[in-house]
């Protein structure tokens, strides 16, 4: 039987170990945070995600632990928490979860933890950035492994609790899949970004909106991936292998354009496989560009305009013009909508760009 | 001297040479279009490109030709340009320069031809898509070479009436600068893409924004790129080898942590000479992350609270959450407006997610 709130006890008092600590307070649980960073526990008491903390925590017998530490910590804490409370169930936030799981496995205790990955979007990191709605709308990966049930469900509610929207995984299959979607993509945005290198800056001003799109991620924080790439070194090799291989191809091709077609046409078909809007199929939208002066209150004004013919938007896109005092605003809208909506602006005196 | 409208030929009637024809005659241009497809050069007259054609192009003596044909067919048309119309100004639009320009060296003529680069954002084809505006607000690239003065002011003017943003280089340099801004980048995506290959598609659904972000060009049409890498041979598989250095060192490293640290690092140096908002240093927003319904009209409320405090909002970036029916939208402002803008949402009853 899961109790709908567990007594819970969170390891690390970073931005995932806060958020959660606060998250769940708010939901009535009863949640005591501890870091071995005494800073770091006392900010996070002060905002909110300690609420019950007793000078010991060994007194409150957790029923659920959370190991919110760095990765490369993570493994050796959760062999703590596993051996420490011998009756608690025991998770973690790491983004890799083999590793993790093996070492749980090892202590013999491996029926008591449960991997956990809530895959926040933003890459940020310390105690003050937390609020307890970090994870709500995101996908948790929960890799049950060699978990009993009621384990499994203890983490499953705490998946709840903040609101996520729970994935049953194989922790080799997490692995191989994070390496693929996000460690991966992680390295080659960075190449990419760092072949700019022998550029002068008039050069690299003829960016345009797909570059900042392929480099946008290769502004993030590299400590975090350092680690994740020891983690997860078998998996992101294998796919960054994967990778080379295809720019070899290109490389050695006797006709470069045959290769790099084929290339392309290849990656068409696994973009298609990314799900689009509230995991369907990927939705063909049809773009509607707008020329959009830089002053206040146009977007406002544009989204009015559009909202009068009542078509909806799905997804906006801001293209900012290198030199100009106007951007390319794109209105994602139904396809069977766009004619009519690119009429009705232009009806309204706004200036329609290429379809 | 320059005419302000020149009498114009262009050779080639589809996406980009109908949008030239559309926009110069929109501007009081005397325009004529040729296709070597009759009802891609029907379609052009029919949409409004070509004003003036005459049943014999020749008898037109124009002053300036423009080569809108498929890059690999560009050398030849312009050097066919060049010998059939001994007074006129020719430019063309592929997006590699070097081997256009030699080829029009080589006819003894290369003093009348400037390369043109008009760099338009949008990946389509065929003259249906076409429109006067195509290319108002983005870079024209304009490449002098042995041209005149005369030429090049004459092309300056072409790409001034379609409202561009003139930048000249060296055709060299611009080959050299587009394969690391532009044409690398496509390659590295689609790679990136295609090694999702070994996924199933639950394992797929895992992807988060930044994967959407580094493969959205990897959707383009491949018959473009085909052309443009045999054409860019050289300087994209420099780029293609700088990229395959960098991910070997990470194969190759003995502490795999430290090379992607390393790499990361300068890939960050990198993204931060891309240029932002309007050509300066790239601007710092803070973004502000609301979870919004999937329902009609929302994105519009959301505007509007926004404006009631008058925050200008630099950009919007829409995140469609996988399985359920909300999304998050980020709304990018300046920095000191952030917390009062996240505060007057929160008072309106938006939800406000992790910052």
């Amino acid at each position: 039987m899961t109790a709908p709130s567990s007594r819970t006890h969170v390891i690390g008092a970073g931005l995932i170990g806060a958020s959660i600590g606060i998250g769940l307070s708010t939901e009535g649980w009863d949640v005591t945070i501890e870091d071995a960073d005494a800073e770091a526990e006392a900010l996070a008491h002060a905002i909110g995600g300690g609420g019950a903390l007793s000078p010991s925590a060994d007194a409150l017998d957790p029923e659920l632990v959370i190991v919110a530490v760095p990765p490369s910590a993570t493994a050796a804490v959760v062999a703590q928490a596993l051996d420490r409370w011998p009756s608690a169930v025991v998770t973690d936030v790491a983004s890799v979860k083999a590793p993790i799981a093996a070492a749980a496995d090892a202590t013999g205790h491996g029926d008591r933890y449960v991997g956990s990955h809530p895959m926040a979007g933003r890459e940020m990191s310390g105690g003050l950035a937390a609020q307890g709605d970090l994870f709500k709308a995101r996908p948790w990966v929960i890799c049950a492994n060699g978990a009993g049930r009621d384990a499994v469900e203890r983490v499953r509610a705490l998946a709840h609790a903040l609101q996520c929207d729970v994935v049953e995984m194989e922790a080799p299959a997490h692995d191989a899949a994070v390496a693929r979607v996000s460690h991966a993509p992680q390295v080659a945005a960075s190449a990419v970004a760092a072949a700019l290198g022998p550029l002068h800056a008039d050069d690299v001003a003829l960016a345009g909106q797909g570059l900042r799109d392929v480099t946008r991620i290769a502004g993030s924080d590299p400590r975090m991936w350092a680690d994740i790439a020891r983690l997860n070194r078998p998996a992101l090799i294998a796919t960054i292998d994967h990778i080379i291989a295809d720019l070899e191809d290109i490389r050695d091709a006797d006709d470069v354009g045959e290769a790099v077609t084929d290339l392309i046409e290849r990656g068409r078909v696994e973009v298609g496989r990314i799900p689009g809007k509230h995991g369907g199929a990927q939705r063909e939208w049809t773009p509607v560009t707008v020329i959009v002066p830089d002053t206040p209150g146009q977007l406002l004004r544009l989204l009015t305009d559009a909202a009068t013919v009542g078509v909806n938007v799905e997804d906006i896109t801001i293209e900012h013009s290198p030199r100009q005092l106007v951007g390319l605003t794109t209105l994602h809208v139904l396809p069977a909508r766009a004619q009519e909506l690119a009429r009705a602006l232009a009806d309204n005196d706004w200036e329609i760009a290429a379809p």
